[in-house]
């Protein structure tokens, strides 16, 4: 920061900028140089990361107004949580945007994704659909390949170790799983990729909204797992592209 | 019982017994009925079951009074979640005592035990072993043959699905395990047979002392998976027993 | 698995099976194997064990497109947690389902099930109704015949005592309680059968949608009792029938 | 009020009644009321209750102190959770002390007890007998006569039985009951009586230091039964003595 | 018990009995043994008490069903936790039921109640009043004076000051209270009669659906406060009841 | 205080003091005294204090009728969790109530109201926007001016960086978090005011309906913070109105 | 903050002061700008606050090493969770440093401290009395008048009544209670302070360290009480300090 | 796998290979096939990864054993939770071995590990060291640079502030807090990295061992933030040196 610093007070000294000028470029210099930070990690990292709308609480209007502000300066939004009436409203003020139903976002993309290297989802029921998804969308849309592998489950080995090849070519891994949640240390003990957990709130009984499971992806006793909040899909998409994309940046 | 009341009512009748001694009979009819089904069963299913002491609670000299107490009409008697100081006192009066250190039993056996059927205990980590060795030994001297799986975890599946003939051999399964407690429903989704669950104390952070592994055991998706109490492996090892000697009971 | 794969090798080394029908076998073998084992054990101990769907958190179409596809290889399948609604809809596809209401299961029986040996269905207040009854219709419908004991509970013991004759005929004993969840301890201490616990979330106040009587139930000072998830009837009657199979079919 | 005072003050002015007797009634009216009527119904109802020293947390010099305060107007003070160490240093300064070692209460008694009524202390293990003499010796202390059942258990419910007739000729039962908590619930099915239940932390496992058999007593589905904190045996017997007293009393 | 069965085989023995009859005696003896302690108790201590269904959980014929049942051998019948609805439907095969709306609670009524002594309904806020009238009117109902105090709050001392006199004249105080659950130490401090505290589910926040009322007054400082569970104003005012009227018997 | 009766008393006897001088004195003393001390200081720091409905948990009419009545001999009522059905109906009796919506507030404001100081109120998410509007108008309608800062994060620091002026000259800091709770944390690493927290129930998955953010508010490695209960603006509000206006009463 | 900038260019377009000088000033500006913020807050309304160090979880020699270094530049320092043990050792280094036993505070004084206004803290039982002193102390040395009021207890109001007076003349009240932690309520109710509750880990049960008396507190019906961490008397001391001297600082 | 199968079936035919070394080479190939993929994923992407013994719960005998073992065939072995004087017993039989204090980590390294990348690590407070520096520890022996940034706290906000750009030049950021754990959601408001967060058991009060951090990781509202078990730094460690490394590996 010392050389920025420099450049602006010697172009100052000089009269090359305008003392108001240099104000400006100052004042926003603390916080600018933060959000440079970020903004250059996005762009070297994540380049055409798309802004995204949590609408959970939100109201429809709410939505709707701040996803047509996002659209004025951004090319892709995506809004998570949404349900179909919500996609149905917004539709009549953005008609380009696209709903994807099983992971309950509503996207607008308006420009091509060029999707790199592989994030592996995987779940076991069909309870645990919905959060699969919106982390296998989210890592789409945000530029990852995404392989689904959907019919696994702890109860079920086999079919788990016949798809092993999948997770063998992928970067990172996300695993979810309601009910016991045994099944990230399963796969752990598989493969060695970096794991993330995403525990569901599916399940009855005792399994307390998920608490269960998401206790026994903590407590796994294989190392090299992560987890996230329970039913976190979207944040699950999120880190796992992340890290997908600082992969293959670096390839090149 | 109406049988039994009757056979004595005639007798009362004939003279053939007296009242005294009838009211004897009457009085603890309905409680010796209680006790007499319970004796019934366990001569008819569970023939030669040793009397049980809970050590831990209890004092040195409590332990030591009861177990002679119990020899006097027992040819086998336990003391379970005794130390081996207990065991060194305990000894000086009852010199044919055994202790099993790895289960925390004392042991007085003055018959012998002809061992029926399989039980197999399969556990993961070395910490899980005091809890196993409790179950084991206790179907051991309740009368199962038992078989020991204690190289397994979810970590390193391959171990686990190399010793499948031993649990396909077997009547019950005991599965202990701490930490994410995945083991029984793994185990469960490999072999179809009654499987009873032991979630230890074993593990660090958000585990509270077996709760982690205790709700991944009540939430397992694999049907067929009952569970006992946090490191009760004594409960394990007398229910698996009860389950194997019926079924053997009723081989012949 | 030593011998299976050595008698493969020497028929491809005298050329009496072709390589590729070799691979073919082989590439399976090690779940095949599993398969194989479950498939065994299933065929031997507990044949004509019916397909069971899970129908809670699953839309309408989804379970009438699952049971239709498993009644093309199976005779008897059954969707638990089955609403009223959703027995209407199904019965338009699958006019011979029929509906336990209490129950909430949807069965369809295409073949005879001859029951054996006997399971105690166990419970005290109307409200445990519906999870007792998932229990009793899981395992008569899985092989086991069932007695209904449901005008028993800890506040009126003599009822309880009175219907002693029936516990003592029977091969495993399932328990059914809320509230305080005292009734196995109960009964555990009158008869020496394995006990299966239930605890319902059937309760008021700090009960806690069933958490007070499983903690009572996993706390139990009487040995030989296991427990399943809160309201989990149908683990209950799966693992009795279980234990019921298993003692019967030996006693032949 | 206004009225009340200006009566007294203007029968101050016109000398009707005199200052002390108008001090007396002024003085009770705010607190003095409150501790008059304390006072009175102490005198009425529990008359010779003893002052009360909780030991846990204090040291042997300030549980000395303040005992040796309280028996320069007290005849009877006793301290609960004492140990047997400063039971001994206390003896120095205070010789007439007496330690109760299994209710941990050292009492110095310097009138005799004309014990009433009868409350039945009832407990099922070894391990819930600390808390159970708690309860027993401070009912005593404070004036009741106290039936002590400690041989009954749910797992021996004929035990229990036997012994009903000690219940029915109580004023107020006491039920003392750790692990799951059952006991209070089958004593009250049995009996008409109020019942105290005093959940205690002993047990192992999910008992979680005494909320499971707490959770156990405060869901009892049989009405009539009133729960004081774990382990909390002196407020059961404080309650218990008062309830006994009060019918004794009016027994006149 | 041996008097009476002396009693019953000297009669076989002259033949005074038949043997089937007596077996008949013999057989229902130990539980109507039990039965009959329990009516005995009724009969001498709560006279006239009524039959109690809890409507919760039940079906509007169910609860309909069971009362009728009950009216033929009853003169009072209660059925709490009722709705408006139950109640108008009721009606129409029970003309002269009646409708507490405060308390939730239907009751038939045919004899005259004679209510004796005297309970203390307290609570503070208007949310807690369903629960403070349910046990009011239970009270009322089984046999009790109540006279209700429901304008105190720890908030306005001097409100709870003010009626201490009420609290005097009681036999047992039932106080009601939800939030932070001060009510029953504070009135504990004022009075010296057994106090019965009710948790109730009012609040917001981290009240945890009464959970943090409960604590607090099983935490209280002031002993010979006992406590039910949340919102179970049937239980206190059962209970409160029993002691009263035990106290009001004696009396004479 | 017998002595100080006496004196009064004294006095009143010889007249030197008159009777309704005495009253006054006495009236005073016991529990007026607490009253009167509430109204002085009331009087002295907080005066204008409106007075306030908590409407959640009781009816329409209960609150309109609660309204009118205060209105007698108020000029500032206000009525807090008030939705907007409620104001409708009240808005038929009283028309000159307004409704702050976003707060849920429903305000009768008959005075003017000359607010002092500044109390700033910070939130981060829109989903707590009604919790920390709730907290603003009641300290407004109490008296104090308001700052909303409602555009900060911990996920956007320099937003709340570049705010800090307006912290900076307030007199106390009410700060509302949602999910993990951290903004008061980091605005206490900043500024040195008394700092009042606000957990919200606002997230998903883990948060436990505001657990989550509660404990991180509780454990702040921050001094100088304390917490009011999940939700309760209102609380925080008041708290923080009468810490402004005690700075501000002591200005002058 | 733009004026400070503009002023650092103009000398630096006027060669008035050097680049390296400026780019030294400007680094630290963003930060130091929040430093200054406090330090100026700090002088403005905390002056003579002094540094604390927090013992516990720290080693004898780190603990005496930061205070060597925090008395280079400061005049008074203060050690929280000090032992006797730590004290001694550090007293070699730092001889002129006291020792606060109940409080467990280590204090080097080397200034006069002028305490100004009146903070009580109010406690009931003895066992509550480290958490009061470590409050009492901290706001002391801080720079408050402090007024212990420890005789106090729910269970005794009268002598919480006679001491009101003592509220009456204080700014800030820290009210510290363990068991139910009623008194905050109790106290809220009878003064209009603000209100800094602790809730101590004093009791026993279902106290669940603390949590008892932190749920009462945070549900408390009385508003204007805000809630520290347990056992924090150091967090409610510093706040209660600070909003102390806010008052008195405006006073002059 | 088809293809390797062929190869060997090949092998078989034309008699390359014995048929009993066919059967060792296939019975393995299942598993020995996964261990391939994990060991290809080893060393393709984690070269050089050590051995690691978890110490807690195990006697010094078997940690050395162990270790001995391991060292047979591994060149770094690392044991992890190992205290001093497990160290010191040890080194007597491995004399190479050395010991991280801080870490608690026993490590015999015999080759030379060349790190590649950057972890930082970040932690608050001197009492999380030992859980930042396992992290920090277990990351550089498996072959990452790791910066440490210990002097960063969200109550010094600009001290973080200072320290970013070390953030910025690295792969993947640990972060360590226990207390309020707001700090990972303030760094991921800062940096856009993978942030693996690890919460700690440091606190006090209301932190239930780690639990309120835990909480507060889970649900910070910075999406990308995966969460460890309660002071796991191992498993921190390991899982941002596999990500770590798998970027370097790229990065050629």
């Amino acid at each position: 920061m010392r050389e920025k610093l420099r450049e602006i007070l010697e172009k100052v000294k000089t009269g090359e900028v305008s003392i108001e000028k240099a104000i400006d470029e100052l004042r926003i210099l603390p916080y600018e140089d933060l959000g440079y930070a970020k903004v250059d990690h996005l762009r070297g990292v994540i380049k055409g990361f798309p802004e995204v709308i949590f609408s959970q609480g939100k109201t429809t209007d709410q939505v709707i107004n701040i996803m047509l502000n996002l659209l004025k300066i951004n090319k892709r939004v995506i809004a998570t949580r949404a349900s179909f009436e919500l996609y149905e409203k917004l539709k009549e003020y953005i008609p380009d945007a696209i709903y994807f139903d099983k992971a309950r976002i509503i996207a607008v993309l308006r420009e091509d994704i060029k999707k790199k290297g592989k994030v592996v989802v995987a779940c076991a029921g069909t309870a645990d659909l919905p959060v699969a998804e919106e982390a296998a969308i989210t890592a789409e849309i945000m530029g990852s390949n995404v392989e689904r592998i959907y019919d696994v489950g702890v109860a079920g080995l086999h079919r788990l170790i016949d798809q092993l090849d999948k997770f063998y070519s992928s970067n990172v891994v996300i695993v979810v799983a309601g009910m016991e949640g045994a099944l990230p240390s399963v796969v752990g003990g598989l493969i060695a990729k970096p794991i993330i957990a995403v525990p569901t709130s599916v399940g009855y009984g005792a399994n307390f909204n998920g608490l269960s499971a998401l206790l026994s992806m903590l407590n796994s006793c294989v190392p090299g797992i992560a987890v996230v909040n329970i039913d976190n899909g979207f944040s699950a998409g999120y880190l796992a592209n992340m890290i997908n994309l600082m992969v293959e940046e670096n390839r090149k």
